[in-house]
Parts: C-alpha cells; structure tokens; sequence
C-alpha cells in the first residue's frame, strides 16, 4: 500500500479524501488524516477500510514526525502559515509534499534540499490558486507553440452563491471565508499594467473601477484588480506583456454598493472601537456619520453618499438591517470590519440547502502572423450541497489528482514548485473535465484595453 | 551672567535668539548657540557681546555634555527625536529644558528625576503644540473657576500664507515641512467626540467633512479634523466633555481640491514607483487613471472625478501645471507623495519677499446657572520677511519667554510637563500680547454640533 498522509480535514477536505478514497482500492492506497479534531476526520472517511484517523497537532514534533514518517507522501491542507514545520520533516524524512497555497519566502528556502532529494514539493494546486495558473498556462503554451506572441493576459475568479441559491439583492453570500471579503483590497494600491503602462489604483477607488464579464447561460459578472496583478508575469513568461490584469469577480452592483462600506470607514481594520460591545448596528453606522438632532440616521447616510431613495443600492443596505436599533453589535472592542463581518454574517450566511459556485474568466490576447487574436475562457463549477461544495471540489481534487500523479511518477521534476509546466498541468486539467471542471474557450475580436469598464 | 544654550539654529529659531539677545544685557543673560552649521547661527546672532557659537552634535557626547555643563537652562530647538540625549544630559547635570516638541514616552519618562531634582523640563510651548494650549486653559480655568460646565471645545490651527502673499488659487503656499502636508491624515481613521458620541472618518472622507470658521477682518476658513482629538482630553479636565475636536485650518475651497490628489491615490507614501524618474507630470497622473487611445489625461481626470471645465476647482490643476509633458518628475523610485510634493513645490514656495500667517480659532461651550453658552477666540499672526515669519514668532517667543520665566523662578513646579497651569500660562500669554500675539475673545450663540458643517 502507498501511504498518504493528508494533514488536516477542514473545509476544503471533502472532495480530497472522497477522490482517493475512491482510488484506494484500485491505486492500492491507504489515507491517513491527521488532525486536532478526529469527529470531522472520521466523518468524512466514514468505515472506508483503506483510511485511518490520528490525532496530529503540526506544533507537537513527537505526533507530527511520528505521522510523517509512515508516509509516502504528505498533503498539508491547514492555513498556510502551519506548512512549514510539515515541509522541514518532509525534507528530513525524504517525503513528497502538496499544499494548495501560496508559496511562502520558508517554504521557497526548501527548493534546493527538495532537489537535491529528488521530492516533487507541489504548491497552489487548488483552485485559486491553481486552476488558474494550469488553465492559463496551457493556453499560453499553445500560443506561443504556435508562433503567437502574448500581448494581453486577465484573469479573474470569483467564489459566489449558485443562481439557484442567489436570492438576496447582493447577489452573494459568504462561501469562504468572510473576513478575507470584509478586508479584500486592503493594504495598498492595487498594480496592473494596461497597454505597457502601470496603473495604480487606490483602495477608495478600487471597486469603482470594475470590468464587465459575460459568461454563457451565466449571465452578467464584474471584477475588480486585485493587489498585485504582476506577480506571475516573470513565472508565466510574460515579461514583454502589455495588459496584465488579475481581478476578483462578482455579480454586477456588489461593489458599487460594497464602496459605500468603503468610503464610510466600516472597512477599517486598523483600530477598535471601545464601546463597540454595547452598539446597536445603528450606533455603529451611525459612528461613521455627522452628529445631527434633526436628521435620521438613514438620511444622514444616503445624503452623506448621495444615494436616493428609489436607487436599488439603497435596498442593499435595508436588508441588511443595518439600521437596526436592537440588533446589537456583542463584540468587545471590536475593529468596524469586525462589526461589519457580524452584520453582513447575519444576512449573508449560506443556508443549509444553498450551494456555491466557483466562477473563472481568462482573456488571452496575443499576435500571430501580424494580427491580434483573443481567447476567452469561462469556467463555471456549482457546489452539491454544503459539504461538497463548488470550492472543495475545484481546490481538493487538483491536490487529489496531483498526489496520485507523483505518487504514481507522472509528475517527477523535483523541487518546490507551482503547476505550470506541461508535465503537471496536462494530465490534471484532462483529469478534471471528467468531474465538470473544464473551460469553454471562445475566440473573439482583440478588445484590448477595455476603456469603457476599467 | 545667567547661561543659556540653545541647541539648533534651525527656522524657529530667529525671534527665539533676538527676543533673548535683546534682553541679555537688562536680565544678565549669556546666549550660546550650539549647532552643526556654524554660518547660519552666527547670522542670527551677530556680533552681540552676549551671544556666542559653538559647534556642537548632539550625537558626540563630549561637545554635547561640555555645552550643557556650562549652561543654567537648555532649549533644545532640534527635530523631536534628537531631544532624549540632551534631556538625559540635563538631568545629570542638573538643568532645566525647554523645548517646542511634543512630550515622547522617552521624555516622559524623565519625569521623576526631573521632581527629584527640582528641575522643569517644559515642552510643547511653541505655537501647535504651545500657544494652542496655553490659550485655552487660561478660558477653560476661568470658565470653570466661575462655577461654568464645559461642554464643547474645538480647537484649529492652520500654518496659511499671508492674505498680502496670497495669490494663487488654492489660497496656500508651504510656510513649513511641505512633507508634512503632503501626507496629513493619513494612518488611520480620525476619532472625535461630537455630543457624546465617538465618531470616525476615514481618510478618503477627511476632506469633504470639513467645518466653516470666519475670523473678523479675515473672511473665512475652512477646518478638517486632526487624527486624534481626544488626545488632550484628560490632561485639559475635559472627560466629561460632549462635544471635542480639533482640527487643521486652510482657506475655503482647498481641502476639495486637495480631495481629488487622495481620491486618485497620488498622496499615497507606501509605495514606490518603479519607473518614477523617466516621467513626466502628465505620465504621473495618468498612472492613476484607465489607459484610454482616444481620451486626454485632462478628460480622463475630470471624468473620473466628476470635474466640470468650468468648475474652479478645475482650475486649481491647471495651475499647478500637473498635466505638463515636458517637466520631468526626475526622482528616482519615489512614491507618490514625493512626486506630488516636488510637483507641488514648484508652485507653493514662498518667494522672497512673501509672508506667512498663523492663524488660531477655539470654541469653548459651557453651561452656567441653566444657560448654554459660547466664547469664541481667535488669533492671527502674520509674518514679517521670510527670516521673522508668522511660524517663528509664535514658536520661538513662547518657548524664549518660558526659558527666561523658569531662569526668573517665576515658572518653578519641576517635571516634565505641558504649559497647561497658570504658573505657566498667565506670564507668557501677557507677555506674548506686546508683541502682538493676542486671542480676541467674542460671546456667542451657543451653536454646539455644526449639523451643516462637520
């Protein structure tokens, strides 16, 4: 038996054991799961025969290199910041490892042990990243195998709720985590590059600058730059790139109306508020807001962001109830984006039967023969129910199938790395279409820059 | 002869230097100027009998110590952050400070040595922070010693330029640190207190909340709030108080144009740009706004901040010839708050024979036997040349006068504090009238919140 150990068994987990499981029998594989909590672990690999449950916390080295040890190789799926400790014992102990997050400056130092080891150490093999970089790439690769230049890459990806499930006036709920929503585009300018120019948005700006998607049967999406859109340009071969652009998506009128939370200040994570746990979520917007003895809260609001009363943004915020008087905030000393992620969690929070959906848009423009040529390439992938969810199946199954892959010697170029060579992303993108992940490719006029949305 | 050094000969110091010449031979005083520039000192001085200059670094222990020996008082007239070491020397020499700064947790710290050893180490007495308190203590303290009730005080400063110099469109020259202003309000959320209630604004919202101030025989200003009103309101007796806020003062119509360079994020100090010494004026704005093959820079900008061309707030940018394609940038990796501050300065120098102004605007609420009532104070100071500016004057009389009251015993409670008691406040704020730095003090219509204003 080949022994796999995935550490680990949250959110993200589901489609991962269920894949190998699957495969046990007939790939000759056993599944351990190591975690804290050994209920959900066993929950989710029921009686299987070719499965076992162990306690394992990454920061006690007795039960995580015990645990290490047996493995063939080992799947981190905790936060990103826990794999390190996991990756030094897969070096010492000579074990192959796959996580589906950001390389860290830690886990790149491993490279050359990794090489020197001959250990495949597979990174951002879920879905964002991972999908992403595969689906891109190949696409790329073809065009340029075929003598086109690259002039134009965006790409966008959204965690949203499933049309069937769509029934508030934001067109969303919390799919993932809602703290990472709270807080999106913090932290600095956004940086892209349009028609050979950096453009910089800042943060009070940046969800009034959206582009426009369509995707068939689909409907109508929008999208916002994300912080760094340059940050792949060397690792994909796009250093002679004019547009550059990757943005985060969601169903048109989210961020005109989510920019009023944004220029309010209810976004700020920077400072707590002292009084907050004794707040109605009045009191809280009403913080943001001059002091008037005349003028509602609800007045001072709309006039403060000039929103009339007939214009639908402001029957976004009702529903909310933001204005409530009795609702009360509970939280002790509590950021406005802690306040805020409380309200939004009241109205936003997935209901039992709703289901996801993971939506992804990539425009590849490129020259051959001297004309310019685009490719727009859609994926959409709906959730079945709240554990097997659109964004455990589109981030687990690429972790599944690329565990199979080194453990099998598919993949076998050592070091750490993320899916962007052929090698990697051929047999996993062919492997996906079988379970519904697959992009629709469209071949449309070169647009461009795309002044009317940007 | 009574001794007193004074350590950096920098901008603030000229009126410091010449009020304690001009009474050095009347009171007995030796002036000693101690400083890296040696030129610059012995400009100001002269060839006064009572004055001399040495060279001294505050960072060299032995031309620091051997200056403070010899000294009965020390004024440190260095940047904030160089005080600590001559304050430490003070101390173990046994002298008394003064300095214009405000009190660092370093300084504070000396406290109880300064009471040990009978020592003052006054500071914040220049004019913000300085005159500001001084000011509204002695209204405050007179308020409450006549059975008064504080309920409001607002409190603003603005550094302008003098109504005589005053010939550009904005209404502001740079009459101090043009970095300072370039970069105002940012780092966080301002805090207030408005009728009980804690209130934010976020910096993208800082300088469209402002408030009207009208100063007889000046017309009006305009206010935005200073990051942390609160700061004072234990130190003034003010915890009970509904209604505190301090605030920046520029004349009307500045802080909306101002707007629109952090609307676009071309105030922005957290990043470089990469390319930044190749540009020009233009290439800097059009980096934060969308590629566009047929729209101008200038069409661009106005459409993105809904300016119309016959707005004057349009001609504002014209004049600061921001969309210029021929004057260059010329710095190296810098961020937007440098490439806009060198922009900046281009047009808001002072010419030589140009002056400054300092003006000063209180409010104090108060209840009294049942009744709301209202005093307003105001203060102008307009400078003389560009060497006795307004800036000098209300910074360096007050901490000269302080250091010739505590040589005098007349100011004589050791530690380290802030010129918030009478013993401090009451001989200098007389003293400073002769040289006419005096409030005029008005009743008015208790007005407390502004509803229309903030």
């Amino acid at each position: 038996m080949r022994k796999i150990l995935i550490i680990g068994a949250g959110k993200s987990s589901s489609y991962l054991i269920k894949y190998l499981l699957d495969k046990s029998t007939s790939d000759n594989l056993h599944i351990t799961i190591g975690d804290l909590n050994l209920e959900n672990a066993k929950k989710l690999v029921g009686n299987h025969s070719n499965a076992s449950v162990v306690y394992l916390d990454v920061f006690d080295a007795d039960s995580r290199t015990a645990a290490i040890k047996k493995a063939d190789i080992v799947v981190s799926m905790l936060p990103a910041r826990f794999h390190i400790e996991a990756a030094k014992d897969c070096i010492a102990y000579k074990k192959h490892m796959v996580t589906a997050s950001y390389v860290s400056e830690e886990m790149k130092a491993l490279d050359e042990e990794a090489k020197a080891n001959s250990l495949v150490f597979m990174n951002e093999i879920g879905v964002d990243p991972g999908i992403d970089h595969m689906s891109a790439m190949q696409v790329i690769d073809r065009i340029r195998d075929n003598g086109g230049k690259m002039i134009l890459f965006e790409s966008f990806t959204g965690g949203l709720v499933a049309p069937e499930s769509d029934n508030n006036l934001w067109n969303y709920k919390f799919t993932w985590n809602p703290r990472n929503v709270v807080t999106a585009g913090q932290g600095g300018a956004a940086k892209f590059l349009q028609e050979n120019q950096f453009k910089y948005i800042p943060y009070n700006r940046l969800f009034r600058r959206t582009e426009f998607l369509d995707i068939d049967n689909y409907g109508r999406f929008e999208a916002y730059a994300n912080r760094d859109s340059l940050k792949y340009q060397h690792v994909y071969g796009l250093d002679s790139i004019k547009t550059l652009y990757r943005g985060t998506m969601r169903r048109v009128g989210f961020s005109r109306a989510w920019n009023v939370f944004v220029q309010l200040g209810m976004t700020d994570d920077s400072y707590t508020i002292d009084d907050s746990e004794n707040m109605s979520y009045r009191d809280f917007v009403n913080a943001f807001l001059p002091y008037s003895p005349t003028d509602s809260v609800e007045l001072k609001f709309r006039h403060a962001l000039k929103i009339d009363q007939d214009d639908i943004v402001w029957d976004k915020f009702l529903e909310l109830d933001i204005f409530s008087g009795t609702k009360m905030v509970e939280l002790k000393k509590a950021t406005p984006a802690q306040i805020l992620q409380k309200i939004l969690m009241d109205s936003w929070t997935l209901n039992n039967d709703d289901k996801d959906m993971i939506v992804m848009y990539h425009k590849f423009g490129y020259e051959l023969n001297g004309k310019q040529h685009q490719i727009d390439a859609t994926m959409v992938v709906v959730g079945e129910d709240q554990t097997y969810t659109a964004m455990a199946k589109t981030v687990g199954l690429p972790v599944a199938m690329a565990t199979l892959d080194i453990l099998n010697g598919k993949i076998k170029t050592p070091g750490v790395q993320i899916p962007i060579t052929k090698e990697v992303y051929n047999p996993i993108l062919e492997e996906l279409t079988e379970y519904g992940i697959a992009f629709t490719e469209k071949e449309v006029e070169y647009l461009g820059y795309n002044p009317l949305n940007i």
